[in-house]
């Protein structure tokens, strides 16, 4: 009947260690959003497969976890169409449900299904694991966690505001330098549309961005290789070569996109964001960034990155505004702006840096040794009132080898052992062991709570 | 395309309200865990069919959500095979994964699969949602969490003792009266060794339940129902009458006993556990009672159940002692002994008797009204500084009626507004109104943060 048990390929385990560390990011993000006023829910791990098809393209419809039915499967399948094999048809009445791809879909559902209950605009927040049957790699798993806050019902800017300073408050308690990098969709339909080349805007902005490697030649040739005209190459120029200060960019953009309409209101909106966040004595830089063009098929307005100064690593935080969160559940009209916390690169970038508070990820502070059933008698209202003063405490269940004791307060990182004999009995006292210092000394119970 | 969205039966949305209450249960059961020495780890919530089957009994393979493999799940099934419409037989081929139905199975595979990592005794808590495919109904769902915390790779009852000292703390901090009832499963062996009726052991504890309601005789004539020999019954009567005080009961059952060697090591484990217990100042009740028989099969040492005192409801907290927690996965020797706090039915408990801490469940507190962008302009830094002070603040972001931004604080429970307007722009201040009182008065942003 043994057999050797192994998880899921792309899933983990999270040991003790990890767990601290995972709690302690979780709870800072946690803290700063309600600092802010966000509201925290919580959907179920399985949706209705009708709420999940369909979000996500053909590929993301792949990569759902599906669950199959309970009971009968087979019963609403005829023989035809087993013998047919075809697979994809054949799911669909194989299972109805399947497990969330991400945090936002089954937000829209929320706020569809509870929208007598909300009170817009509605600032929630979400912290729940999500699964894609994606291929496993370095870094990409299979279930991991979302960490996302979306402001619905509101199209003031001032929510892009905050939703930066939220951003800036969360990397300062963290200790991780980063730039923060916005764009505008609009900027980008703007440019697109003033040099006509509207399809192509992705590939202008993939292009801007190699600028600082490939230089300014090299840049221009990649868009003649991809189409674009020279008229419109020329109109580039003062975008490409845009630097300076967000407001020195902006000038030079809006002079661009005289004749846009849409571009002259992202041209706007960044200019508020940007002025607002100046006044607000953020900690990291805020930069204005053309070739950011994440979700362009799905934001509408701000866009936002994370990137982490001193780790070279992906983007560790992004986000944006879109429209019509739940216009596909029938509800039109709610727009929002969002972002999400990359849970998992954060954990290797405090890693790498070393920067986890050591308070945040010590378990027990105290252990007491067993030295047999008197000793233990007499330890065990001390432990009480240690406890009972808020300090984390075990005492050794097993009467066994000094030693092995000794092991489990290092392996567990524990910082102070208290040792009680024949001598600290009589005495009404215990031996306190630094066990970082290695110094020991002769305490009273008070003592010692004192001392921690 | 618009369909009008629905969830999954028996799975619930947690919005705001209820997740700030279930935050409260969580997070004391967790630093109460961690005041313990207890350390956290998180396992996937999908598992491998071989981990999870055959773990459950017959009738929880069938309740385990199974997970349709992805690609061509069709594979390795031929079309004999589909022509029979074996679904038992076809699933494992269909299926390759499941989700957790416990928290028990994926610890034991996690210690399997950690061996070389993990320090003995290893205090572990896991506090995590399980799905079973069960019929919901009233209080029954098919996703719900477990909090579970188990010690294993201790033999000592120094573990029970400290078990019982966490449900009384954790009650405690909730201010809920409970009776923490124990057992021992070698007892009940005892007893059914002493009166020659091992099989009926269930039957006996059954019977003996219901002396309170149906009086001595009707106790005796069930177990005659049962089968049970009258000799056999004639040597339960001191068992079926047992009273008193914890101390004159196992006095009472140790005389019972007196020929069963496990039956003795239940009364001495029991006494142990009991002695430890009176010297530690529980601020609830524990009560030897041998008519607890959860989990028989399973247990092999002392069983728990906790019931709340004044709210009518099933137990709320159970646990108990077993051996060879990770046999199945091929490591024998390793027994352990667990806790499991029912999540749902504490949070009814809480709700019924409204013992939630204000402070527990208070979102935000301070609400700016927005009355353009003007005075906008001047709340912020001031915005900026209560939250600095910690000051769970909101700024409405959108103009509108004063009317709809009050509401709004209503709604969501804010326990103080801010109003700026031209006055106050005037004299640097802030007309501060508590929402619950009425009272309105002009302060400083000092004063203001000082007020909250």
């Amino acid at each position: 009947m043994a057999n050797k048990p192994s998880i899921p390929k792309g899933t983990r385990d999270f040991g003790p260690d990890e767990m601290a560390k995972r709690n302690y990011i979780f709870d800072t993000i946690k803290r700063v959003y309600a600092l802010y006023g966000f509201q925290q829910i919580e959907t179920p791990a399985m949706e209705t497969l009708h709420t999940l098809m369909g979000k996500y393209g053909e590929e993301g419809d792949k990569l759902l976890f599906k669950i199959l039915n309970s009971g009968n499967y087979l019963k609403s399948v005829s023989d035809d169409e087993l013998k047919e094999r075809n697979t994809l048809k054949l799911q669909t009445k194989l299972c109805e449900k399947g497990l969330r791809y991400d945090l936002t879909v089954p937000f829209a559902r929320y706020v569809v299904m509870h929208r007598d209950e909300i009170q817009l605009p509605f600032k929630r927040y979400q912290i729940q694991p999500v699964w894609r049957a994606d291929r496993p790699q370095k870094g990409r798993y299979r279930e991991f966690y979302q960490c996302d806050a979306d402001v619905v019902g509101s199209d003031s800017l001032l929510n892009e505001v905050e939703l930066m300073q939220i951003i800036d408050t969360v990397f300062t308690e963290f200790g991780i330098r980063v730039q923060i990098k916005i764009n505008n969709r609009k900027i980008l339909t703007g440019i697109a549309e003033v040099i006509g080349e509207k399809e192509k805007i992705v590939d202008i902005t993939v292009a801007i961005d190699k600028l600082d490697k490939i230089g300014l030649d090299n840049v221009n040739e990649e868009l003649r290789g991809n189409g674009i005209s020279e008229e419109a190459i020329e109109k580039l120029q003062p975008i490409i070569k845009l630097e300076g200060t967000n407001e020195e960019k902006l000038d030079v953009i809006a002079e661009v996109l005289k004749d846009s309409e849409t571009g002259l209101k992202g041209v706007e909106e960044s200019r508020f964001i940007l002025d607002n966040l100046k006044n607000s004595g953020l900690n990291n830089e805020v930069q204005l960034d053309l070739t950011l063009a994440r979700g362009l098929n799905y934001y509408t307005g701000a866009i936002f990155e994370v990137k982490a100064l001193d780790v070279q690593i992906g983007s560790i935080t992004g986000g944006g505004r879109y429209d019509n969160l739940t216009g596909i559940f029938g509800m039109p009209g709610i727009s929002g702006v969002g972002i999400s916390f990359g849970a998992d690169r954060i954990y290797d970038v405090l890693n790498t840096l070393d920067l986890y508070p050591k308070e945040s990820v010590q378990g027990t502070q105290l252990l007491f040794i067993n030295f047999g059933e008197e000793e233990t008698a007499y330890c065990l209202p001390i432990v009480a009132a240690t406890r009972k003063a808020g300090i984390r405490t075990e005492i050794f269940p097993d009467k066994v080898k000094m030693k092995k004791q000794m092991s489990y307060a290092n392996v567990k990182n524990i910082g102070f052992v208290a040792l009680a004999g024949e001598t600290e009995m009589q005495e009404g006292k215990i031996t306190l062991k630094n066990m970082t210092t290695g110094e020991q000394e002769l305490v009273t119970p008070e003592e010692l709570i004192n001392k921690i």
